[in-house]
């Protein structure tokens, strides 16, 4: 059957109110669904994005060639079946595709929000994400699956809003923000911030270069090597060098460095800077913990069957983090949970595109 | 006994060959002595510095306050016991503290060498060693020591000057440098040669404001990184806030967001970013096996007695790179080298900081 690919932005007037305290109002979000909705509404699975993707998970646009960024996943027949169950994923708020973030416009001024937007956290995400599907009349769905920033949203999805899911799948996440993960996130926040480009904090696009903001892009070539691992670019790349460059040259080049430049310069292109800052901030302050006495008085609180995916060689969140939602439950005595660690060349990167290693679990999980 | 530090600059009119096939010439090469050589020169043992480290390995300077970079090892009555060695440290030539550098004058023209400056690599260090050790009328040492780049350099000893050291220890280095580390440095290389403050590649002292380049204070951030792991970082931060910073302020900080910003920023006020991108480079070049047909026809080179040393959590260069300069060894039947892998919390900054993990085990190495 047809991918059956809709977009649309829903335009809230209600205020939204944030775990800081401040108020969101009025706000987008813009979100894509797949596949048809049942009569009983039975069949809704969400899916939630990472830092830097975006509502469009499955499917071609008419003038892209390139597919969403869960296309192998989502689709007729596909892991996640389209055939079978109607997806919808929606842009999160703080993000730039769409759903309102720090480049969006403040109402009353008709100015961009820039630093005046509000922090926004994971648990402020889903809780636009739930208004959201209020809209849509929709109550209760099938499943919740994310990755990375998804998997967070969908485990906070299952402390917070324990209804509202029959089942919760999460890969590649964390119960709590690491330090070594925040690091990675310093370093591309504060090549940002140091851009003279990024004026005073605020994104010009009128001053940016066809090649965009360099300092996101040197940002950006940090992120890329904590997405991969040390193994992964051993095999990815080796010590092989660009045919052209003497390697007695200062700037003659090994591949992987032309893969960095390559990355964080292209990233450039369709990323808000801005936008960066404010999403590299709700995952640093992540914790699923936070507002409980402890995890397991938050976890205490699921009702949803968990399935925890882990990638073996991920390095920025540790396989140990996903165990340790896993170790937590059992000590809570929830038996209705599943946890798989997954071996992988591709280290945090394996959630985008080692389908094959997980789309059969994924697809059990779903069907039952 | 006392230290007897003395620290000295031998100038060379002589050209150096590079590897590259470029000349350097003249040259200086600074260093320090510690202890005092004995009527036969056998006990000379030389220390080799790592990427940011210079020749002031031990001791304290009248008008500061900071020890040498090893001064825990280094000194009457430890590892490297001055009473008995008489130990030899000089700043790498492409370096800042002394040495000629890419900000040195280039003879004849009284300018700074810059970019003008050749690629140097590994080798070309060991080799202006070597020649400085002659000009001292020292022929052949006891040992030679060093940890990171100065592992490298102990290591390159070993192959290119078989009969130069009786014994080799080489601490936290690797056979080739791997993508992984590469990448890190491409992320600081980028970092400074994007900053604009870094005129076309020219490093003006003039517009540097006191915090320094701010593109290599953000791409040092990137290097602390990889000198630490993830179980170092939580063992270390956690997810420890500053107690002013409110956690919804997008400036808000963790105490490991606050560790990078300071070493970072601290990094510039006392290191020249281009000595920075042509030692990096050099790094990045560093292969053992070059010029041979394998590492195994390369190692098979070596005579001195190897001591190979590793970090647990080291993610900089891997305890199965040093593993795999032990399994090589071992495949070529060379019964004469050890290996031990050690338990830190440190990752790749344990060989600095430590000490007490492995200086029994430099000391018996040296001691035989």
């Amino acid at each position: 059957m047809d991918l059956n690919l809709k977009t649309h932005t829903q335009h809230f007037t209600n205020p939204l109110y944030l775990e800081s305290g401040r108020i969101l109002e009025p706000y987008d979000i813009t979100y894509e669904t797949y596949g048809e909705i049942n009569e009983d509404k039975s069949n809704v699975v969400v899916v939630c994005h990472a830092l830097t993707g975006s509502h469009h998970a499955a499917g071609i646009y008419e003038d892209e060639n390139k597919a969403g960024w869960w296309d192998g996943l989502i689709g007729s027949g596909k892991a996640i079946d389209t055939d079978k169950y109607f997806v919808i994923c929606s842009n999160v708020i703080g993000s730039c595709f769409g759903s309102t973030g720090p480049m969006s416009m403040q109402h009353p001024y008709q100015e961009y929000y820039r630093y005046k937007f509000p922090v926004i956290t994971i648990k402020d995400m889903i809780k636009a994400q739930r208004i959201l599907f209020d809209k849509l009349d929709i109550h209760r769905v099938h499943a919740i699956v994310g990755g990375s920033m998804g998997g967070m949203q969908a485990l906070q999805f299952a402390i917070h809003y324990p209804n509202f899911a029959k089942n919760i799948i999460s890969l590649a996440a964390t119960y709590a923000t690491q330090p070594w993960a925040i690091a990675f996130n310093k370093v591309a926040q504060e090549s940002i911030l140091k851009d003279p480009d990024f004026k005073q904090g605020y994104y010009d696009p009128e001053i940016i270069t066809e090649q965009g903001l360099n300092g996101m892009a040197v940002g950006r070539m940090a992120g890329h090597i904590s997405f991969l691992s040390h193994e992964s670019m051993a095999k990815k790349f080796g010590r092989e060098y660009k045919r052209d460059d003497g390697l007695y040259e200062l700037f003659g080049k090994f591949q992987v460095e032309s893969y960095l430049e390559y990355n964080g310069h292209n990233f450039t292109k369709w990323f808000d800077p801005l936008a960066y800052l404010y999403i590299t901030k709700a995952i640093n302050i992540f914790d699923l913990g936070r507002g409980f006495d402890s995890l397991a008085e938050a976890m205490k609180k699921i009702q949803a069957k968990l399935h925890l995916i882990s990638f073996k060689d991920d390095i920025l969140f540790k396989n140990t983090e996903m165990k340790k939602i896993s170790d937590t439950l059992d000590e809570i005595g929830n038996n209705n949970h599943t946890y798989i660690d997954i071996d992988s060349d591709y280290g945090h990167d394996a959630f985008l595109v080692e389908l094959d290693k997980f789309d059969n679990y994924i697809k059990e999980a779903l069907n039952g």
